[in-house]
């Protein structure tokens, strides 16, 4: 018996997503996985460490219950609007399994139950869901300056789906940082029949949001993580907000306890604690503005960010090469193979230091070739 | 737009998993879920408290690296040979994804590829994965002792299906508490042509295993968990082991950081102090047999169990009737409403002081009811 013959085929010819790189290098500045360069709250740490007692041999809420009734104050709904996820990716992943048919065969309204629509460039987990669920996937550039197209471009000549069971729109926008209006998303989500998801995975280094849109219409769904503003990577909390029948379809397919205690109790101190957190995003705020000017005066051609990461095209060398001197200097961003930011690097905003290490580490680069 | 609309029909059908109650009773002895009584391990609560820091804002190792390489070396095989999830669930909802095919309408063989086969009773979580992936459920009953039937009765008179895509075991079998011989385990595997899965969530509680299987045998998973034995039930941490193909499936289809940073933290710790633990499998043991034995002197009827939880007929009162009376008296056990077990309750195996309680409050109840 072979035991690639009992895998489904499907799942045989499926290309991973590819996370970045978490390598263990001492002194590495580590700026490609756009993580917070604060650590959570003292006051996070200190109620994880309280909690770090006999309780860990039971089970978690499996409802994540009073994290859930914290974010529905929060954001004034109510706790039926909200389900907590192993991460938002693991919700991103369950939308699919909820709201999107595996290709049929058959009709034009069959295809589009069967579609998973994205922008790109934008999370390129998107398309590996797709895959994965046995979806058609159905990506739809953005305008060169990543700009969202308004409908009336969309309606013509682009590929684009009304009908799409599941759009899926990273806002503001990653890997290019761009924001877009709550205004726009607002038409783009009523022009849809199908379930849109607006992935806010980073709005919080932004000035607005768009999550009023979930609470409005029946068929968005707002995703938030605490891994990006709120420093919490590691434990692994996002959350959806929308219409309480999107939410319960979520909820019946998901793992029952799904979120580890410990990530609910992080989740519930971090929101307790906002004021830290509203510091520190003024501070990589200030951080961008720096390292945008900086890089500018040495060539690099950077857009403007509403992140906590920005895409730059670097002078001299290709992206790839960057890539490549940078990490030698113990310095690592990203770089990613699509056509249209081929030419450019993703920069994760670090502290201060970190980003003047970084212009530092890119002034060697340049005058290192001049010299030879 | 009505929002019921936007989900498949199949998921709107869809009748969830019920975990057992995590109530925040004060005083509550909680014997229903089958967690540990004891905590973890001192050691374990200290690295876990030496953890919560900075780091909590990066990214767990996306493969649980070092975890995997522990468990590697306990079990004798490779990393590749392992997988972890966020909690075992999470791998064997993976498992219906990576292996099955959703139902197809056609041939008898296509049939089987859609197949998720199991015995009941066994853990109820399998039927819910199978509607959830929409594929054909197979429960098959074991024999009236809670035995596996024989090759020779699978082959007879049973719907079983030795080409299933997939075939879940329960081993010790939940919620009976009955083990099975490898030689046995052995037979059935070799015996299907789809994957099988050993889960083993309680094994460390009887005195064999079958891990041997999961290295020996291409089509076979052993599912193995931090939250029984190991008093991990709040961090979500379980594994799968099995060859490398196998692995490889599931791993291309899990969210990347699939696994809480602390989680793999305490797992890892737990591995360097199993003699921590080897003691409160003794004493869970030690109670076990205390607990049978007393409650047979009251009338019950209890079945030999090898794991952490006893199946017990009560007298004079129906099953369903005790578990309201003990609850009364704050005792939670558990009652399964499938016909094989309707008459009998699910007690977990808690301290000897918990245990102790049980008996009193079951004395009391009966001595109650002949006063009436």
């Amino acid at each position: 018996m072979k035991p690639s013959s009992l895998v489904r085929p499907s799942v045989l010819k499926l290309h991973a997503y590819v996370p970045g790189e978490q390598p263990k290098i001492k002194g590495l500045i580590k700026l490609n996985t756009n993580e917070n360069p604060y650590p959570p709250s003292p006051k996070v740490l200190k109620a994880l460490r309280d909690a770090v007692d006999g309780r860990l041999r039971l089970y978690p809420s499996p409802t994540a219950q009073r994290l859930r009734e914290a974010l529905a104050k929060l954001h004034r709904c109510e706790p039926a609007n909200l389900i907590v996820g192993n991460g938002s990716d693991e919700l991103l992943a369950l939308a699919t399994r909820a709201f999107v048919e595996p290709e049929g065969k058959s009709s034009r309204s069959a295809k589009a139950r069967a579609r998973v629509q994205y922008f790109t460039p934008s999370y390129s987990l998107y398309p590996v869901l797709a895959d994965i669920h046995g979806a058609i996937r159905n990506p739809v550039s953005l305008l060169p300056d990543f700009a969202i197209p308004s409908l009336d471009e969309l309606q013509h000549g682009r590929q684009w789906d009304f009908q799409a069971a599941l759009t899926l729109v990273t806002t503001p926008n990653a890997p290019s940082g761009r924001g877009y209006s709550t205004r726009q998303l607002k038409e783009l989500c009523t022009a849809q029949t199908g379930v849109v998801i607006l992935d806010e995975a980073y709005v919080d280094f932004g000035e607005a949001n768009a999550l009023e849109l979930a609470l409005q219409l029946p068929n968005v769904l707002i995703a938030r993580t605490f891994s990006k503003a709120y420093s919490l990577c590691f434990q692994r909390v996002g959350y959806f907000v929308g219409h309480p029948e999107l939410i319960a379809a979520l909820d019946k397919i998901r793992d029952s306890y799904n979120v580890n205690g410990l990530g609910q109790i992080a989740a519930v101190a971090t929101l307790r604690d906002l004021p830290y957190y509203r510091k520190n995003l003024t501070r990589v705020k200030r951080t961008r503005a720096w390292l945008a000017k900086e890089l500018a005066a040495l060539g690099f051609d950077t857009l403007p960010s509403v992140t906590n990461f920005i895409l730059t095209r670097p002078p001299v060398f290709p992206a790839t090469e960057w890539l490549r001197r940078l990490r030698e200097r113990k310095l690592l961003v990203r770089w990613f193979n699509y056509p249209e930011i081929r030419d450019r690097i993703r920069v994760t905003i670090g502290t201060q230091v970190e980003a003047r290490a970084l212009v530092t580490a890119a002034r060697c680069v340049i005058s290192a070739s001049r010299k030879k």
